[in-house]
Parts: structure tokens; sequence; C-alpha cells
């Protein structure tokens, strides 16, 4: 049985290349990038090699990148560090309803301490309307958090805009964006797009999971969430996990243009959706004008976790909404206000530069499979 | 030129059966624990296997292992966790003048939110004698942090007296522990110790950066420090760093038995004091009863980068205190009262279990060259 991996969006697999550099950093290069010593320099020399390839890839300058332990970490230090340091500026902050759990769920904290949070929702289309999060920007406002591509819909966001309504309205906001879906897989730069924040995590592009970066722009101040040694500028202290930051910039370093990968990728989504329609009781979740490379649906009145057992048997693995929500139901399709037997069954295929059109029809054949024995039970 | 890496307290180079399970598990078993599909449980048993190999090696169960980045992680989390979790039981903390940065600046952290923090000094050999601590112990202590061996001079503090105490005292203190420098070198379980919470870090055991656990007694209470799914119990959120998690466990398995490895390393840091005797001008930081992994002393009046340069070049590789700390003096050998000559002279020689013969005699001989050559300056 072959096997079809369309849970790109939780995951992907390494590229050989970067699996085979951690390896070497972790047995050869092994030192200590603060050590004085020949190990340590070497390390050393590694770490901001490394470090100008990410911040090549996202168009920034070397000083600008502080590696963090994933897209986790990095949402964290933007949306807690931008917000706490700017605490005597203003106490509002606006965000969407639909945005990765890392950042709802550092909103929470900042709520606790004071904040006050507008999560703007998205339409039933899963996209978040530019006014509506603009008519949320005031004078009190430090912190604009909004994700660029969202990770259960593909839904993409507003973010140059939201820039150029901050500059507009004099306000002190930072604007920070969880890249995480749409790097590698769209042409951006927070330079261009006006962000001060910008999260990416190495294990979404075929690098390996617990590395990730900040984009920080130049003179943006944020306060340190971990306290220790000097390490990324004060900002993320702990010894640097050279193997892992090795390895993504490995892989940043094999990302194809954008655009090349997304021309391929949207022929897959429309050999998808075609096949979808010609299923019965199929509703797609995902905006037309959304990343090709995630595509949400239900499929019948089968339950996720059933069809996601079903399909996994067939060697084809997907998923329900968000990895990390496991089995609770999608607070985006929540938010885009769909009705709780369509969230109960909805399912996510998120493609990588790798998928291919056999693991398409796998999919669509293990599905219609599917929704012909278990609908019947 | 040999290599004579004699720096294992800054960084150890990782096996190479640790680093091949880690690029294993980047690209063969890359799926994320939390996907509910067959690449997903296939993860998913890896984490806890190797949850349990870490337990095992703590003496602990499962369920107390969180998997953090590192030691500096594991300590925040230990400590600002802890003691904002028990904010209402009382405001003071007790730790000691000779922790690691990631332990005093977390320390620091706390201070401005309001607590009272005991730095309790060593005596002029490196040790902070137990009346020293329980002194500052009341009923108003809701931590006690206090590390297992010194980083810089091997000392070794009184945990389990300490563990004695808080309970003869009945106050409401959690008690932890940095055994970052202890593990896998000294035989002790946090449980015996008698400590609810208990760092250790991969890098150290021959394992790689970026990754290490925290033991958590079953049933204590600790507030996070980063926000977002629920993984390892919501106390350290974000996609599990698989790669470096089975590779950390894999290091770990094969550590030898303390005491198998404690006598050798006894033998060479034995051997190594005899040929300081015979050299002018020097002096031994360590404590004679400290771990033999560590030691310490300062060698002439030559400053410490200057005799690393040379010692570096001769393909000897020792550091000047923590790596960590890269130029500023040693605040350690400052809590001791050493002298500040001494302190800008230190230098610190750190074993492993492979350390040879070999590599303290060509330490020997290229120190006494250096200070020949450099002293005559």
């Amino acid at each position: 049985m072959g096997e079809h991996y369309l849970d790109n969006a939780a995951t992907t697999p390494v590229l050989p290349e970067a699996a085979e550099k951690a390896r070497q950093l972790m047995v050869e290069g092994f030192g200590n990038p603060s050590s004085l010593h020949t190990r340590g320099f070497l390390a050393h020399k590694e770490l901001e090699r490394a470090r100008e390839v990410i911040a090549g890839k996202l168009g920034g300058e070397p000083s600008e990148i502080v590696f963090t332990g994933g897209g986790t970490e990095g949402n964290n230090l933007a949306v807690l560090g931008a917000a706490l340091a700017r605490k005597r500026l203003g106490d509002k902050i606006v965000t969407t309803a639909i945005e990765h759990d890392s950042v709802l769920k550092a909103m929470g904290e900042l709520e606790c301490q004071g904040f006050r949070v507008a999560y703007v929702k998205p339409d039933a289309r899963g996209c978040v309307p530019l006014e509506a999060l603009e008519g949320e920007i005031d004078e009190k406002t430090v912190l604009v958090s909004v994700m660029a591509v969202n990770n259960e819909t593909g839904a993409r966001l507003p973010i140059e805009g939201l820039s150029r309504a901050i500059k507009r309205k004099k306000v002190p906001a930072l604007l920070h964006t969880d890249a995480v879906q749409a790097f590698g897989k769209l042409a951006f730069s927070p330079k261009k797009w006006g962000a001060d924040l910008c999260t990416v995590s190495a294990h979404k592009i075929h690098g390996p999971k617990g590395v990730g970066a900040l984009y920080v722009k130049k003179g943006t101040h944020l306060l340190p969430r971990v306290f220790g040694g000097g390490q990324e500028r004060g900002l993320r202290p702990g010894t640097e996990s050279l193997p892992l930051i090795g390895a993504f910039a490995e892989a940043a370093q094999r990302l194809p243009k954008p655009a090349q990968a997304l021309e391929a990728v949207g022929a897959l989504r429309e050999r998808l959706l075609a096949g979808l329609r010609e299923l019965p009781g199929v509703a797609v979740h995902s905006p037309e004008e959304g990343l090709p490379y995630i595509v949400n649906f239900s499929a019948g009145r089968v339950r996720a976790e059933t069809m996601l057992h079903f399909l996994s048997q067939k060697g084809v693995y997907v998923s329900s909404g968000s990895a990390c929500g496991k089995a609770k139901p999608s607070h985006v399709l929540e938010a885009m206000g769909l009705e709780k037997e369509q969230i109960a069954s909805a399912l996510r295929v998120s493609f990588s530069r790798f998928s291919t059109e056999e693991d398409v029809m796998a999919l669509l054949e293990a599905l219609k499979e599917g929704l012909m024995t278990l609908q019947r039970e």
C-alpha cells in the first residue's frame, strides 16, 4: 500500500539534506557558539551563516532574525513581548478569531494582565475583511497581530492593508504576522508588507520540528519571555540549537521560488475540487482566493475522526483542522458560522511542493469508498 | 595536530547513535505526535517511549517528565512557573549566588514582580553551607532553587538537606534543583532527594542542543511560560521536537552507571591536579569534594582569554567559566571572594566520560608552554 501524506500543514518530512546537516552538526560541528576556542568559533560561524540564509529568505537583515524553538514560541515572544513592552502606550490589541492557538492563548494571558483584545471575526468564507480590522484600530492600540495565511482554510489575510492603516491612523501599534503557513509558499517579505514582527517555523517547510525564527524589525523593542545568558541578543537565551538551526537554513535554502510551486499546487487543488464536486454531500470551506496548499471541506455526515481513521487505513493521511487542537471542534470553522454538523465532519487536506496527482486520486478514491462504507452504517 | 576537547561542561559531541536517531526521526518518523493518523500515532509512540527513558533515568514516572527546549527553558519554567503559581502563599525565594544565569535572571524578573530573593553566598571554597541556606527559609518562602552541581567549579550543593529542612520547617516552599551538570554523572533521583522540580539538559550528556526535560513531581502546580496547543500537558506547548527528544533518550539510554565513569574521571582529575602542582603560580578553585568532572584554576597572571586562545591553537579546548557568560567576569568566583586578578585568569577544564589521560597530558604540556610564552611577554 502506497502512502499519501496530505497533512503538510501539520508537519512535513525533513529534506534528507537538511537532516544530514543536523546530524553532521551534532557529531562534528558540535561546538557551543559561545565558546572562545576554535570549536566555538566554527559553531558561531555556522550560526551566523544560517541567520544570513533565513534573513535572505525573509528579505531582512541577519540582525533582524531571532532563532526560536518554533512557531508557538515565536508567536508568544512576538505577542507577549511586544504588548508588555508597550504597556505604557496603550492597552488595546487587535487580532482575529481565527489565529493559531499560540496567538489566541497568549492574548488570553494579556487579557488577564489588563489588556483589551478585539478578536475580529471572519466572514462566512473564512476571510477577515480589512475594514473590520481597521475599524478596531485606535490610538490606544499597541499591537495588531494577524496571521498571513490561516492554517485550517488557507485563507489569506490583509497584512499590507493593515500596515497602511496603522501608518495612516498614526497609532502606536506594532504589526505582527504569524506567517508559519505562508513562508516558502507565498512570495513576501515582512519589510514589504510593513510588518514589524513575523513568525516562521522550520517544520512546515521540510525542516525539523523544534526550531523557527522571529523577524524583529530593526529598532523594535520586545521584552524577553525567557531569561538567562545573552544568546539571540537576550531575546531567546539558552544554548542555540545549532543542529536544528543549520537544518532549518538548509531547508530554507532549498525552497523553490514560491510562484513555481504555487502553479503546480494550484493544479492539484483544482483536481481535488473537481473530484469533490462529484461526491455527494461535500461542502468546501476554503475560500477560492486562498492559498491552494490548504483545502478544507466537509464530506457527508461522517464524523471527521471516523473518516480520518478510514483514510489512514488506506494510507491516506489528512487531518481534521489543526493538529494541535486534536479532537476539539475547530474555532476557525466556528467563527465562520458553520453548522455544528459541518464542523464535526470537516477535513483538512494540505499539500506540499512534493504532493502529486496520485496523492489526490488516492484521496478521492478512498474518500468515495469511505462515504459509501461509513454513511451506510 | 590532535584535538583535546576539555570543555564538556559547555557542550558535548553528540553520540553518533543519538545523531542518527535524530536524522531518522526527521526523514522517516516525521509525523506530528498530535496527528490522528498512522504517522501521528507512530510519532506519539516514539515520544512516549522517550519520556519513559528519561523518567527511568530520573527515577520518576513518565507523567512527571515535561520536555523542554533545554536547560535555560527548564530553569525558567521551574522558577517562574513555581513562584508565580504560589504567589498567594508567600513572597520569599531562597537561592544561591552561584546559580546559572538562567536561574539568576529569572530571579531578577521575580524581584521586579515583588518577590524577595535571598542569594546565599558560597564560602571561599565554593561550597554553600546548608545552615546558611536553612537560615533563610521561613514561612513566607514559596520556592527554594539550588543547583545540584555548580557549572564552573563542580561544587556539590546540599539538595537532600534542603528538602529535609523544608519539611521540618513545614513551610510552603517547593524545591527546585538545576541538575544540568549532575545528570548522568551523579547517581541521584529528584524523588530520593525530595526535589519537586529538577532540570536536566541533553547536550551535556552527549545529546543534542535544544532539548531538555523538567521533572515535575506529581501534583505540583506550575504556571506555563508559553501559551498555545495543549502539548506537554499545557506546560510547554508547541509541536514537540521529536527528533531531538528521541536523540536525547538515545543518549540517556547509553549513559553508563555514574559510579563507573566517576572513578575514571576522578583519576583524570588527580592526574591534572598533580600536573598543576608542578606549575608555578597555579591556584585551584574547585573544592576537593566537588564532582571531578570540573576543575577550575588560575594559571599565573595570564588573562584567561589569552591563555584560551593559546591553548586553542594547540588543539586544547577549555573555557573561562561558563560558556554563556562569554567575556564577563565569573559571578561564581566573585561570590567566592576571589581576587580580581585570579578571576581574570581562571580556566575551567571539564571532562566527559570519553576524556583520556592523553587529553590531560596535552593540556598540561600546552599550559606549561603557555605560561612560559605568555608570562614572559
